[in-house]
């Protein structure tokens, strides 16, 4: 048994090797890599990924994985898990003959290269032959995992294991039943600020400065976390010794890059904080997007968006930005970033309507995955939606159906994470308030003790508890979208007055 | 036939496509990887070494490569070189045993991790136990390939097919003769020109338009190129489809960024006009160090220390520099930039010391092979050597023998090509100015028909020629070092009016 496990091990080891080049291939094209060498990448994905697919499927792997859950209670509790984990990626992968893995992958870094370009020209035809490969690819795996489910629901069952329509369909019904009379109150209400100083010129250097402040104040260790600069923020990570958040800066926008560091700073804060024991396992990254999201979006939104944060992070703004900055007080500053308006893009939105975003974007790919929307149809579906639930008219694709990676990696599935994540934050919110001062903390910029009870309840776990089992741990109670709900009403009847 | 060649491309496009992987994750730990992820780093390397070294001594390519030589008149010219080349990788490796094979691997990443350390906090003891061992390997794998020559002529030949100490000891003596007399009346000269307005004050976002501006004039396809920023400039590719050069920028010496981006450039360009027929070919990148050096070295100093490219540049350096620049004169400039004076830094060297800082490293790492000089002394050994060549006191090993990472990266030999470049450049330009007027070209800032007579004669054989037969396919002669010579006597003597 325990020379089962050193192979075990060892095998794990080596896919950790091909996931760890695979990543960085992957942030390096994301970041710096010249546009003309995608071929060339193409190439050494195709390869590599084949590498992969052998190694998850190996019957060496099978053998061991076999032996161990045989065994399960004899062994520690991290090689167990680990066997569970790979059990159910060895059968997942396997049922996907491999030209089509192989093939899937080389597909997906087409329709990435395209979309960028599709994006840019406002090109929505140049894309959509790439969607509909991946559209039609995701759709054939889902069925091969399990030709019994409705194919949108497997895809849900991977982001968050469990979660179905019927959950999200009620959840989202709550949210469009309590919500939307506080979306048309504010809108009747209009500006209860000027906030035209947020788009004051703030000088890149500057605000990369700022940036530099953020990530101290969230205590980031900056020996393990970069900030790299793209056009659409994402963090990654290879081993929580390597985690790279990265943003974009306008000079007219600060507040927009300053969210996204914050925002990617709480996923990182997340994967830095994963236990000793499983670094380098496959155990040791986040438990799913979801309970990712509801870091990334607590700090962004409940702690970055509230008062006390603002107050004190101001002189530092201040002591970076622009003129226009001097004479704001932190009142002002808390109302301008909280100021809410139905708009085009999801990641430039308030709280208060993101997760109409988000409701929009999960009825379309039910439905693309479903089969009863075609691919040619979905911006003219996106537009009329976009009327439908917030009011606005579409100019164009680049600002609608455009605006986001998320398809043109294949993720379809994975937008309601971010809904089900901003919920989960406030949940979470009642019971760490209980625990500590969390206002009086955040108002002196001490952010150490709020990490520390994360790290305690979530952090450290890695994927060694699932997700529904991690809600439980912090918030001592399952999921339940009233806290949400509520912290949103009271939110916003505060800032509008209403 | 036809089936084994496939088979053997196959293989080829196996090992190319770990190539990648390995030399991204190379660039991005020296780029942009945080630097607590070294460990992790190190790991990921152990096992893709390991799968390079199966794929390298694997018995598979061995038959085919055995096949193909067998039948070498009956199949196309690429594939016999490719096989050549394969199969002297494979008797190469196939010396050293695995274990020692990944174990270098790891001792290599561990060396550069402590010389970074060690060189800023100029630490010569921190880095001495890490170079001893990669000393050793490096003598015991020269044994290992060829148990019968010195060890340093073995990894000489490496660096550039057939070349010895015999050689390099004559072409250093001629240099030493030649060029040390030189040295002397130019330091007895003293300085011809006030050239203060090379430490002015040059923001770095404005040196970046100018690195832009430089690659350009080039002609460099930013497509296929990019500038990273780093703190020792070095070019790396992956394809011709991706060059990567890097950059350092200081706010006071401009012009060591300038150079920089010219020297990377010249590499650059070198890669980037690899013929297509060998593009994701083992084939497919620079035949030699030396050569490459030639390329990088003559855009450098031949062309980019010119008065003719001086001229040209100087309005756009104005355009975006420090109001210092502005009474500048061309032939100021020139005196400026030509600037002769024993130092002690290689990279900040002027053409004419140069060859000495190499001579310097060439004698002390011959002697750390040979085994007739140990690690620990080596930097009294060291700055005895900048004493006597140079005249000038080393004052501390950061500015000494920590200077460079060469060595920290296990490449013994490899300083030679510097010299041997730059000698190469020389008798190349004779030739180029027979066949189009070069510096009425430069004047104007037309470069790409240098550039294409470099393609012609160099750039587009890739390592389908050998050094040796580059050097007459581009000169008509084989190599000759009394054209340096006379090129550095020719440019000293003008500069400075001796």
């Amino acid at each position: 048994m325990e020379e089962t496990i050193r192979k075990f091990k060892e095998h794990l080891n080596k896919m950790q090797a091909y996931g760890h080049a695979f990543g960085i291939l992957n942030y390096d094209a994301e970041t710096v890599m010249p546009k003309g060498a995608s071929e060339h990448l193409g190439m050494t994905y195709a390869v590599l990924s084949e590498e992969m697919y052998k190694l998850t499927v190996s019957p060496e792997l099978k053998g061991y994985v076999k032996e161990i859950l045989e065994h399960r209670d004899e062994v520690d509790y991290i090689t167990r898990r680990e066997a569970e984990e790979l059990n159910e990626e060895m059968q997942r992968t396997e049922k996907i003959p491999m030209e089509e893995y192989v093939a899937y992958q080389v597909a997906q870094n087409d329709a990435s290269n395209a979309w960028h370009t599709a994006k840019v020209t406002n090109d929505f035809a140049l894309f959509a032959p790439h969607l509909e490969k991946l559209v039609n690819y995701t759709r054939k795996f889902a069925g091969y995992w399990d030709p019994d489910k409705a194919p949108y629901d497997v895809l849900l069952d991977q982001y968050e294991k469990g979660l179905t329509m019927e959950t999200l369909d009620g959840f989202f019904a709550l949210l469009r039943k309590e919500l939307l009379p506080v979306v048309e109150a504010v809108v009747k209400k209009g500006p209860v600020v000027d906030d035209s100083f947020l788009r004051a010129r703030f000088s890149l250097p500057k605000q990369r400065k700022l940036s530099d402040r953020l990530m101290e104040v969230m205590t980031i260790d900056r020996n393990h976390c970069t900030i790299g600069e793209v056009e659409h923020p994402f963090t990654t990570n290879f081993s929580k010794d390597d985690v790279r958040i990265t943003t974009h800066y306008h000079e007219k926008a600060f507040a927009s890059s300053m969210y996204s560091v914050i925002h990617e700073g709480g996923h990182a804060l997340y994967e830095l904080h994963i236990g000793d024991d499983i670094k380098y396992s496959p155990l040791g990254g986040g438990a799913s997007m979801s309970i990712h999201e509801s870091q990334s979006r607590f700090f962004e939104n409940i702690i970055g968006r509230s008062e006390p944060f603002l107050a004190y992070i101001l002189p530092d703004i201040r002591r970076f930005g622009p003129r226009a900055l001097k004479d704001v007080s932190a009142h002002d500053f808390y109302l301008a970033v909280n100021k809410s308006e139905p708009s085009l893009i999801r990641t430039e939105a308030d709280e208060l309507t993101y997760s109409f975003h988000i409701m929009i974007r999960y009825e379309l790919e039910k439905q693309l995955i479903a089969g009863t929307l075609q691919v040619k149809d979905l911006p003219e579906a996106w537009n009329r939606l976009y009327k439908e639930y917030l009011g606005v008219d579409v100019p164009n694709d680049t600002m609608g159906v455009l605006q986001d990676s998320h398809w043109s990696g294949g993720s379809f599935g994975y937008f309601p994470s971010y809904a089900l994540g901003s919920a989960y934050g406030a949940q979470m919110l009642k019971v760490m308030e209980r625990d500590i001062p969390v206002w009086e903390l955040v108002a002196k910029g001490e952010l150490k003790p709020i990490v520390n009870w994360l790290t305690e309840r979530i952090y450290q776990y890695g994927c060694l508890l699932k997700p529904n089992e991690l809600i439980v741990k912090a918030c001592e109670a399952p999921f339940d979208p009233h806290y949400y709900v509520d912290y949103l009403k009271n939110k916003y009847t505060e800032v509008y007055g209403l």
